[in-house]
């Protein structure tokens, strides 16, 4: 069953907006095995939306429409579907239901332009939108409407056009509560598609491949990607096969042989963030951590902290960004601080030392560097990075990262190091 | 000048990656001048990805392609420039000089599958990457190459394809000092199409609207669309001109109509962020903050610290996720906490009173709050956020905010609410 997927909105088109209502809907129909072959983004321009309708319907069996349904006039979808359908409007009587209960909620009384969205296409199934006022409209094509949808009717029979509001919630519920089981239903007998990454690290691409060798043995006819990324390289299995169960055969299998000649530089399996991960490895030892963060301010602790339950590991820090605050917060030693300057593996230890004490951490670890622009010498250019370990009872270590002139991704890469310096200490 | 953008690659099709590439390069256009008109993403598949050079062609003079640029076999960019434009590969001798200077500095040998990256189409104009090993190409076509490109040449005489890494900093740097430069001067004498947004807090889109009348008096024959957002109602004035003079001025006399009718509410232009409006305030006033962080872990320091330069204002902060940390790292009283639970606006303004004290700041800022997805009850349910104020020889004042249920959204928005209630506090 192939999909595509079309985002209506000048603010997508013109960069104001990231578009993460086509990844989400992506990764949904992924999940469900299907095949997500295009996404397509256009401004509110009536002709450029009438022409993705027809390429997206004669490329793939679904097309998922999200935006341009606003009460406002430069939301086109509407306008777009009915002339590309030849269909007129109607008042949708439970719609409107709908919309006056939602308003009378909030208190406020249903306006004539809100109220204008009860009237839906008269060949649409209304997919009532309980989080928004503008509701789905989901057209088989041709079937029952054959009349109505004409020559694109013929042209596209039996074709599923979905239209969904862009405000991301809406569009979660819609897909989740009415889009999702009604393509359940059509997908039932279509071949599966399947998808698994497992992630590496340690280990550039290319010596991967090298590892990893003929892949041709491994695969069975199914397809292996190397992707690399800023926390080391990603091998997606992608498998097609006419059941799920076939489909997750192939895939344990696969992933099993993939092991057997790389599995030491995997940790990790499909989205799984380092975080996540690390998190999950302090939990099974029941150690706690604890953090100095110097040029990421925050950023390891709010990493360590993006899953629920990190209460559990994770006990708190000091962001020591001034020099007194490495001082009296973490117990740096003002004499260490003026011969080594504060990005030093000496400042890093002590950093880690203190903090480990302050909070009666199993970990304590710390990061200082400089994440630039400015502030980089030639003995310390920017992207020098200093991350110190220091666990109970133990004596401190650092280690020195370099990365490079970007600030933000010098910090990002500064977190990742740490985290990865902490996963490999407790792991011996 | 019209400009699409082509994707290439499984993980962004898939929803693997999110693809902020796009919403990146169509921001850098349109501040140029550039009319972005579509944005396209397709897998590895050679004959999807040819169909869409063909049509993003037809549709657009210039073509911007990223991904699919690299060593292994699932990269198939430049399979399908070849194909497309009958072209034939030859070693490009400073590509190679670059690569094995590249691989020198890391200290390791150029193995052959990355000297093949110095293979590049005959009709390209290469494009050094100094960031990465894929260099960028540039292809102007027919013209100087009337021969090898055929058919397509003469349909497309004179538009424009270029091909970039899909790495976000390789990318950017090739957009910057590559790509923008050149399209500058194909540019020269084309119609101007610029964007200037105004961000507005603390009014609803209605009210807003009603400020600001009738707008038709106000945009001489331009545009302004109302885009509501989490922080506030967006305004965005597009204006199309003969030169970017002419728009430059179209839009100072329009912002400046809004503003006399507005401008209390306005308090940034276009994508500046919150923290950086923030942080420019705070080096205007000359003042310091200090930040104690339960629920956000750190989060928002590491946003206050995003902008360079940031030490001027702040001097760090604890992150007391744990209730040892909020008693013995900010002074908290363990009474309070028994009393009144951690998250309280006792605790609140004891956390920004105890951090203000502690970094002898002149602002301390604090954070506490259910992110979820556990942990709410029915008086504190999951999105209860309290923030605390400190301001020097002043009693701290505390303000309750209520999210809604996703975690990352939750400790997004407790920041956004805190650096808008220190930005009050030091306007005042």
């Amino acid at each position: 069953m192939k999909i595509s997927l079309l985002t209506i909105g000048d603010e997508i088109c013109i960069g104001q907006i990231v578009n993460t209502n086509a990844a989400w809907m992506a990764e949904a129909c992924a999940k469900e095995g299907w095949r997500v072959v295009a996404h397509s983004v256009v401004g509110d321009d009536l002709p450029q939306i009438l022409s993705e309708f027809e390429r997206l319907l004669s490329l793939t069996d679904i097309v998922l429409i999200t935006g341009g349904l606003g009460p406002t006039h430069d939301d086109r979808t509407k306008t777009a579907l009915l002339e590309y359908l030849h269909d007129t409007l109607a008042l949708h009587e439970p719609t409107l239901a709908h919309l006056t209960a939602l308003f009378q909620r909030f208190g406020r009384e249903l306006s004539e332009r809100n109220a204008a969205q009860a009237l839906l296409p008269t060949t649409c199934t209304p997919l009532q939108n309980d989080k928004g006022t503008a509701a789905g409209m989901w057209f088989t094509l041709g079937a029952a409407h054959s009349e109505t949808h004409g020559e694109v009717g013929k042209r596209h029979a039996g074709k599923i056009l979905v239209s969904m509001p862009g405000v991301p919630h809406e569009m979660k519920h819609l897909m989740e509560e009415r889009v999702i089981p009604r393509l359940r239903e059509r997908a039932v007998g279509e071949e599966v598609m399947l998808y698994r990454t497992l992630m590496t690290t340690g280990i550039v691409e290319s010596s991967l491949a090298d590892l990893i060798g003929d892949v041709d043995a491994l695969l069975e006819g199914q397809e292996l990607a190397f992707l690399p990324s800023a926390s080391g390289v990603k091998l997606r299995i992608t498998v097609t096969a006419a059941t799920r169960t076939n489909a997750e055969g192939l895939l344990s299998r696969i992933d099993e042989r993939i092991r057997g000649r790389a599995g030491r530089y995997i940790y990790g399996v499909d989205g799984q963030s380092y975080d996540n991960i690390l998190g999950q490895k302090l939990k099974e030892k029941g150690m706690t951590l604890a953090v100095a963060e110097s040029c990421t301010g925050g950023l390891l602790g709010a990493t360590l902290t993006n899953m629920r339950g990190s209460s559990a590991y994770f006990l708190g820090g000091v962001q020591c960004y001034s020099n007194e605050a490495k001082v009296n917060m973490v117990g740096v030693s003002p004499e260490t601080l003026r011969q080594h300057g504060a990005v030093s593996q000496e400042v890093a230890m002590e950093l880690a030392a203190g903090i480990q004490a302050r909070f009666q951490a199993d970990i304590g670890v710390s990061i200082t560097g400089i994440a630039g622009p400015d502030g980089g010498t030639p003995e310390k250019p920017v992207g020098t990075i200093w991350v110190g370990i220091c666990a109970k009872n133990h004596a401190p270590f650092a280690q020195k990262f370099s990365t490079g002139t970007d600030r933000a991704i010098n910090r990002e890469r500064a977190v990742m190091a740490a985290m990865q310096l902490v996963y490999k200490q407790i792991s011996e």
